[in-house]
């Protein structure tokens, strides 16, 4: 209904960002090109920020401007949804393993603050900020170890870690180390994201089991059949928005709103009176309007606590520093993923500064700390997508009239604004009030489990891993012949994604212990794993044809200091330069990070809304 | 893995049977060009049964001979559990609503005593009889009527009614009245499987909420959870049968086993320890082996009755052959389908004959009477055809290399013979002994109501009403130009498919009261209202696109006079040999009948297995 309107609404004055680079930002932020002193960056502090704000400031007020389009209110609802449901489920986990020191009115907080900071502030403002299940996983972790000791002390531990974490998150910023992002490739990044998503299964599980240990078989079963019906409705719904039944503007209605519409009748069935009144199934546990969960002021009194533990708490702030350098800056990366026609530029070294200062904020008031939302993170910009079904007729050669016709999904402009985010922290404060909260109190865990699978199944269904696995045991004669993954190896495609499966079930099984707190170590151990052992693993064309930069827009890559040169390809370029054969396809060093791959072209056969929560 | 042996299996020393009709029977079965007196059916009685049989005899040896590949036992193990399991969930209905005077052992033995009769006398072997819902519905709605003046007369009066319908079913055959199944077409017999499918979904649901008010909360909530995850389980099977996913052999597997697996798994979570135990859903009851469930023997002694009910069953009787003459031939239809290769001929008068006596056995020995299963019927065929998946290459002209591979799968052959019908109704004369009887008992209904869901759903997921609904909702521009329902105005395809809507519905309010045995009639009434109201509603055109022939094989059509001149056709070609326009293409003449349908064509781009349950 809106698609004739929007593409107009883009501002087109400041130019398309990629080509005009240079103009807008007087010079580039690069130190590939720099010599002597230059070349290292602690030793240039903040250029990286100087040059993100400088960067993005003058489209400032076109992302207010452009914002008057459908396709924002739209986006607003959605968001509201797919912000705040996973962030309770995470609470009520959280809740319940802190010793009900984070509850939902922390998380709201934490939340809205996190939507008013880098809606007003942000660099990249399409990146949605909030609680996550990681940091929940920390939380309770932390409260696990503590616990040991003196459990009286967990708030002001808190507090610390999160200062600790602060400090290092301005380092960062301020030394612009967010550059090593631009080494993140698919490998890790899939990794991560099937991690992500094998942990919110569980969780959803664990949820359930609860239901059944706290409450008893009842509400257990009931629990367990809302869960599943909810995650049907939702997938249902978006199955349907993405086929070629009823009209555009209804496919796209029930797109948008399908959390809305699955969360309102599965809530509403929870409480039919009879049978399923009778079952009890536990609901959101809430307190008072803006008040915190415990009975204590909202500021932390952290210097009550012995100096040791200060200290202790540093090796924890550098974890949460770590977890969120990967977490937040690659769920950043996927808002701005190729698939998405962004003309504005983004901004990681400021947005990492960001991120520190509400992690101090989060620590001094005794909030979960928040940050980027992986699986959701590319649903805001697709919510802000401007997609435009087309009819793609593919005459065959089978005689006259042969044809083959296919719905080609084009996203055809981006509706880059900061009053989505904005307005969506503005709702996120209004159901901090009593009469919305007495709304959430009304919301049946069961709903959350199925957010939980939803989410997570969202992020293993399009998961390269995933779809590598599939093709590998696909009969290869329905595989298009073009594709390149026929290239390679099936030895070397099922080693590449044992390796990555290494990595994944590492992170779940120490997820489940209390060493749980070092898993960002091992995440973030796949990049330097990829960059240095895996080009002595894998032929340069393999790495090209199973791997790919996660960072691939110009736009995002200007503010990590340009395309990283990886070793496989300065590798073959040697070799070819001493004349040497190189396992490198002739035309591949050009093409370089430009061909699309397996996974994109299969989802390009159907509808091409790749960032939606759960394809 | 049998794909290479079998085709070479089909005994084809008799020829294909369309080519050699005449030669194999002497004379054609045909009353529309005989003359005089020989115009008149019920002048030359037994003459359909005569050549019926005269017809298969040739092909008995090699029914025989032509059995033993493995995709005999494919399709015993198959059909025993397709069979078997929706059989004992109408029994668990029919049992509690019969005042518990049909149990699982009156179901076993009539399935059974079907499966010998028909496998070894039948005309037509891949027809499989045995217990349908509409008989549980008819058995308990006459217990309803008999309840309000004599119950303890039920058993009798059930068998006079067996006694009168038998007698009615044997006039049929005789007076060749079987005949007028060629004029069923798909208007009537889309409309009976949807109302089919309708009426297991509602039997579904009740067996549920049965276990809410018989056992309580805890049960009932477990039984639907089991009841949905039984049919993802079955649903999804099938579906990953049909993918392209893993070798051909493996596929097939899970598509042949697919209710194995499902049953095996869900019985056994169903008795896992702890809270599944604790939460003590019901199961199947059984008594001892080879004993009625009631405490009486085998024969019911039908002189001890006050005569009028003996006159008071006549209609019941007719009613019930009435059901009989349009569900038992549709299914028989279905199982000969066109999309299946089938070389020997089936014979409609003979196997309806033999329904009579199968109906009168039953009836004395109080048996529920079996007749041909709708869903079901054609999931025998299927599983004995051999498919071959092919690939299709369709090159398109988008320049070098541009292409677009497609799975096509071909029925090659079908194992035409006796063997596996006969060895499964061994199999069910095995079931009613003591140990396995103790097996049955052990199944949680939870299980049947999944069986419910899934053959329910089979009959409404592909159904030509919804497939036209869709149509009407779906984007034109996405269908291929060629598809003929283009040519056909929304209007009238909204009317055409309103008024088997129409239909449906009707039938099923009418199931949900007291004169449910009435419902036979409605569906029977829809024939005549195709031949002589539709015609006057709809152009010959449109009848030609949105309508076919149910029976259009010529093998199927030999037993039933040859192919029927529908009056849509006549008018026209009268209007044409008048000169006058006649809304009718030129080229339909010839081809009427021939070409494929939108369904079909639909089925045709994915897997074309479409006689599977849920296909």
């Amino acid at each position: 209904m809106q698609q004739g309107t929007e593409p107009a609404t883009v501002d087109e004055s400041p130019g398309e960002y990629t080509l005009t680079r240079e103009k807008t930002t007087g010079t580039t932020y690069d130190f590939d090109n720099a010599r002597g002193w230059r070349k290292y960056r602690v030793l240039r502090p903040c250029l990286g920020m100087y040059h993100d704000v400088k960067r993005r400031l003058p489209f400032y007020w076109s992302d207010i401007t452009d914002a008057w389009t459908y396709r924002t209110i739209a986006s607003i609802i959605r968001m509201y949804f797919v912000n705040l449901l996973p962030a309770l489920a995470y609470t009520l986990d959280m809740y319940r393993r802190t010793g009900e020191f984070f509850g939902v009115n922390e998380a709201l907080f934490a939340s809205a603050l996190a939507a008013m900071v880098f809606s007003i502030l942000g660099a990249q403002p399409l990146t949605i900020v909030g609680i996550t299940g990681l940091i929940s996983l920390f939380n309770y972790t932390i409260y696990d170890i503590i616990e040991i000791y003196d459990i009286s002390i967990y708030p002001q531990f808190m507090c610390w870690t999160a200062i600790w974490a602060a400090i290092f998150h301005w380092l960062v910023a301020v030394w612009n180390i967010c550059d090593y992002m631009r080494y993140v490739t698919d490998f890790s990044s899939q990794s991560f994201a099937l991690y992500v998503g094998i942990i919110y299964i569980i969780k959803g599980v664990e949820e359930i089991v609860n239901e059944f240990t706290q409450y008893g078989s009842t509400p257990g079963f009931l629990t367990t059949l809302i869960a599943i019906l909810y995650f049907g409705t939702v997938y249902g719904l978006e199955k349907l928005g993405s086929s070629t039944v009823f009209k555009p503007s209804i496919r796209e209605v029930l797109a948008d709103y399908s959390y809305v519409f699955a969360t309102l009748f599965w809530v509403g069935f929870g409480h039919f009176p009879g049978r399923l009144k009778e079952a009890h199934i536990s609901h959101v546990p809430t307190v008072g309007a803006f008040e915190p969960t415990q009975p204590r002021s909202w500021f932390i009194k952290f210097w009550e606590i012995d100096v040791k533990w200060v200290f202790v708490a540093i090796p924890f702030g550098f974890l949460i520093m770590l977890l969120f350098y990967y977490d937040h800056n690659v769920s950043s990366l996927t808002a701005q993923a190729r698939q998405f026609p962004l003309k504005k530029p983004g901004g990681f070294h400021w947005d990492f500064f960001l991120l520190g200062c509400t992690t101090f904020v989060a620590g001094l008031l005794g909030l979960p700390m928040p940050n980027g939302l992986v699986p959701q993170a590319p649903v805001h910009t697709d919510s802000l997508t401007v997609y435009e079904t087309e009819l793609k007729v593919i005459k065959t050669e089978e005689g006259e009239g042969a044809e083959i016709r296919r719905p080609i999904v084009n996203a055809t402009a981006v509706v880059e604004q900061r009053v989505s985010h904005f307005v969506m922290g503005l709702a996120l404060i209004g159901t901090m009030t009593g009469p919305l909260l007495t709304v959430l109190s009304t919301m049946p865990a069961a709903v959350f489990c199925g957010v939980f699978f939803v989410v997570g199944w969202g992020s293993i269904e399009t998961n390269g891993i995933v779809q590598k696995i599939i093709f590998v045991f696909s009969e290869k004669r329905f595989i298009h012949p073009d594709e390149p993954l026929h290239t390679v190896q099936k030895r070397k495609i099922l080693l590449y994604v044992g390796l990555q499966l290494l990595g994944v079930l590492s992170c779940v099984a120490i997820s489940q212990t209390i060493a749980a707190i070092g898993f960002p170590v091992l995440i973030c151990a796949l990049i330097p794993l990829r960059v240095y052992c895996l080009p002595k693993m894998f032929s340069a064309h393999e790495l090209h044809v199973m791997d790919d930069l996660t960072a691939d827009n110009k736009a995002v890559l200007a503010s990590l200091g340009g395309a990283p040169l990886l070793p496989e390809v300065r590798m073959a370029r040697e070799r070819h330069a001493r004349g040497e054969a190189t396992g490198y396809l002739p035309h591949e060093e050009e093409e370089y990070g430009l061909e699309r791959k397996y996974s994109e072209r299969r989802r390009g056969v159907s509808r091409q809304r790749v960032g939606s929560v759960h394809r």
